[in-house]
């Protein structure tokens, strides 16, 4: 941490905050430059509140130097970290991993139809709301534990994966109980108490950026599962507030080479989300796996006219099958495959057996 | 609702358009233009999800013309709604209301020490987090239920209202059992189970504008509560996130008079959050008089060089004895009084008995 | 400037850096610290370009410590600059001035007209625009050297001073004949050739803040202007961008107490651009007065109805009398008073005589 | 274009709305809803200023239904433009140009060395500033006529073409006279009388997004070109401002199928700018050509660390080679290929001779 002194301050008041820095345990450096002086604060342990800095006379601005989280850094740990799933399906390696799936549970038949030409087409890992966070108190609020036994059915009849969403601390066990991955919604990213039932629950955790979240900010949020003990951590960028309203939301590719420099957790993206709007889904979707995402999140819904929420987004099957084919080509450029589909994985299961 | 089709649009596609709108039960009226043809969706309750309009062939933009909140609005309920505390304080009428004290409950010295000088200078609501949500895993999160004990203690010496944060819905009950008011923070505005806990407390709720929600968002917010049943329920502007990094967050003055057009429900503003610098405290928290504020939430902390938290945008207490000097004489260009202090009260209560 | 390296850095990269540095002309001095080591910058004149560094090997960031703007700033001048017009209003001291008029000029009636009501409500300054920069080429243009010949009518028969917009470089040179203050308008904040003529112009300069400029570029385009030797430059805050668009910008206040603290030059504000509509005018107005403005821009149209542009945000005349009567209250809270009334000044005049 | 009136408008007010309308020279349609009544303007041209509706009695708010710009529409023009350069190199249609080069010219072996390499690699297209907007007045700011001299000896020697930046109106004319292609910079996307000079030039012009404008906006600015008459326009997405800082700016990639569905103008990505660091370079690149963009702009320097400006962001040579290849690929899951490289241009020449 670097306090930043005004041209005008007084030796008085640089004494002060060096005495200040070392009556909060730390050392105090001060190095004068030629416009004004500065005062290194030496040991910081990611804890230090820069807010009783920052009020002292003659201060100008408190620099932070080191970064406030910990375990999710690469410095802290170099290699990825690689999330698998009990259908193999490894999420942060080399491969790309494909969630897809209707925005919010509907019914039986929606839900394993889906699933079954999701599969045929290559994706591994389901996704469909039971409980859903709505911005208006009179929408469509999903299934809730119906929707969550409805996706173990899916997952009974087709072998994928089941990602889905927990909008509260005291629903979370329920939600682990039945999915393999729980999602944290971007609207939750700072719901603390719900991060750290999240980070106890045992199964991995998919965390969305926040609308308007730094990258820092999402890191933090991170932080907490992982200060729980879990590291199957993946996160996900989904698009944040912007100025203009062409689309729902700004995604932000550019957060896909930054995290993986920062962070050892894998990531991926939610063009679904991160546009709102069918036509922009399939570019952005080819345009997060040449930015280098670990994965992508891609609603898809047998009749996007008839969906109860978000269809204006939802792509039909047909579509998504052509992105499958699209971002397989693209992958090559970055030396990446596809998760190998479920098919393959049965027969090579049969050949073992 | 408007459903703008393109100028390519064919005739089947607009009719599709309006089949697909009575088939969700509202009337269509085509409206042919210069440019291009627009369907009128007409008996918009409020429930209408555009979605399944947007993706239609042929549609070019999907324009929401009635407002999805109801009971929040003017148009629902033109008087302005007057919160009432059993201190006597009134929020919302012509009279100011200014809420006070430190960011979190440190000791009970800090608390009533604090509480004693604020009430003289005229404050009659203290304000004082026990339980903190924090960006970091890492931070001081608050005494808790010793921090609400610690509150009560406050009140009872000094007369003044109390109002503190809960952070998750199973804390609603115990946060409402000490407090007068009960905040729901910026983070938590989309924490929809916290909501509706916090609408079924029977407390009034103070609810900040999340740190990127547009006002729409803030008043479907604030819907959640009145849609439990609880009208009492006063807004808070707080800063919204900006590209510029001068301050911690930009304090948007405009929302109070957008607010009071669109909304019965008085409107504060938090200064000391929405700029996050002691020096810009003081003319903000002027400026949100002077643009018609119902109230203020202002820190203020006898030694800030040592505050736990938000040190660095904490008023020294004689900073706030002359910000209420100054938003007095503000108040008179408005026609607006400053909630009268409770020394004057409590004479007035003796002199009644 | 420091530069920050990574925790993996290695002595032979925090060599590299240091020697880089001194290859650029300045000292280096390594501060090792507990995570990491970071490397001053010593020497800087505000000129080193931080892009040689950040590319560097092991390098995580760069950090500007010194500020790039120089002549704008309170540190190379403490005292308040104050721009003094021919008709005697001062802006920048313990007075407000205001600046009042249509959007547009649109002929010899409405121009000599409004200032009239305007200078008998109180306003010493006109606006009004001859050449208007338009979002779409087929927008009313204004009336070029017409209008400003109207504007130096107008001047004539009130004593009012004349504030209007250069829009490129060519056209300063007769503007800067015509006008008292030459306005550099938000698209036009970073147009340096422009700048470069204005500040050459021998006249007063009002800089609009660009609408996602932050205030550093603000103070450094101002810097474009006293590089040139002009010194009677006025800052003008106008709103900027915003994802909220109940409002056309979002007027950012706390610019005001910011700039104020950073530059001895007077700041004004602009709630008529900076909210885009008529019924937040009035309040945000006072706000700007309350968060300590030098001054106001108003538009007021006398019939605004039939105004050729920006109608929706001009005030009725009557508004604007009701406005200057709150904000002489509201300036008693900080000591200050309106510029005096021209006619005063000329009764003076005619004393004198 | 439609009047949505509040809920307790007056017949009398909605009557005053359609008479003004029909003053206006339109027809009024008014829309009985179930909660409000709207107006609809029947016959707008692109011309109507929706100030005059919006200030008036009872109007809730304006909403523009028409698009305001014109030629740059696809609905004016449905196939794609395609953009000639004398060497060849089409832009806009199937095939895929790059534009690359350092940030300045700074010496003849500079940019003749780099220029040889990048076509070598691929490139058709040169950049390199000659003048150069900087955000400080005290910044290198190119080597002006110079520099175009020296451009033109790289194409000499190379056959790449060459786009480079024109500040100002009057230098128009002389960066048309060396260049293929003339660039207006972000800065100067609202910069009305240099796109008026630039829409005259009879080159081909290549416009940049403005740092916080809408693609509405930049729609607008490119409709100034060709009501000039100049239908040679590119247009060039390179980040917008954001609140996160990890990246000098935050580029839109969603804005390559948002304009291509709204404009048949071809639209290129800036990933150097986009980002501002040379590591997210690639990744971005790689991703803007999977979104669909017609091409990119690359810094690439021969040697970053010694580069006068944005040294920071510039590629490596050896970078560019590796983005070369990788491109090639994503492309193919486009059905797009690279603009044939010049050499090959050269032998087809000699064959057809």
């Amino acid at each position: 941490m670097l306090v930043v002194m005004k041209q005008s301050a007084t030796d008085a008041e640089i004494d002060r905050v060096a005495e200040t820095i070392r009556d909060m345990g730390y050392d105090a450096r001060p190095i004068p430059g030629r416009q004004r002086t500065a005062i290194g604060l030496i040991g910081n342990d990611g804890r230090v509140d820069s807010g009783r800095l920052e009020g002292l006379s003659g201060v100008l601005e408190v620099i932070v130097v080191s970064h406030p989280y910990k375990q999710v850094s690469r410095e802290w740990k170099a290699e990825d970290t690689i999330v698998t799933l009990p259908n193999g399906t490894r999420i942060g390696g080399t491969e790309i991993a494909i969630m897809a799936g209707p925005c919010a549970v509907e019914s039986e038949d929606q839900i394993v139809g889906i699933a079954r030409s999701l599969r045929e087409a290559g994706a591994t890992i389901l996704r469909g709301g039971a409980f859903k966070p709505r911005t208006s108190p009179y929408s469509f609020q999903g299934l809730g534990e119906e929707g969550l036994r409805l996706l173990a059915v899916a997952r009974e009849e087709t072998g994928m994966a089941i990602v889905t969403e927990a909008v509260e601390p005291e629903a979370v066990e329920i939600v682990a109980e039945f999915a393999d991955i729980v999602q944290i919604g971007a609207r939750n990213m700072q719901n603390y108490p719900l991060l750290r039932r999240a980070g106890q629950a045992g199964k991995p955790v998919l965390l969305k950026r926040g609308m308007s979240a730094t990258i820092k900010e999402l890191l933090l949020a991170a932080e907490y599962l992982l200060a729980e003990g879990n590291e199957q951590v993946i996160l996900c960028e989904r698009g944040v507030r912007s100025f203009d309203t062409h689309t729902r939301n700004l995604l932000d590719l550019t957060a896909i080479p930054v995290v993986r420099g920062l962070s050892h957790l894998p990531i991926i993206a939610d063009p679904s989300h991160g546009t709102g709007v069918r036509a922009k889904v399939t570019p952005m979707a080819r345009a997060a796996v040449a930015a280098g995402a670990d994965g992508l999140m891609v609603e898809v819904h047998p009749d996007p006219e008839r969906a109860l929420s978000d269809g204006a987004q939802s792509l039909y099957p047909d579509d998504f099958v052509d992105l499958m084919r699209q971002i397989r080509v693209i992958g090559r450029a970055l030396d990446r495959e596809l998760v190998p589909p479920l098919g393959t994985l049965r027969v090579a299961e049969s050949a073992a057996g």
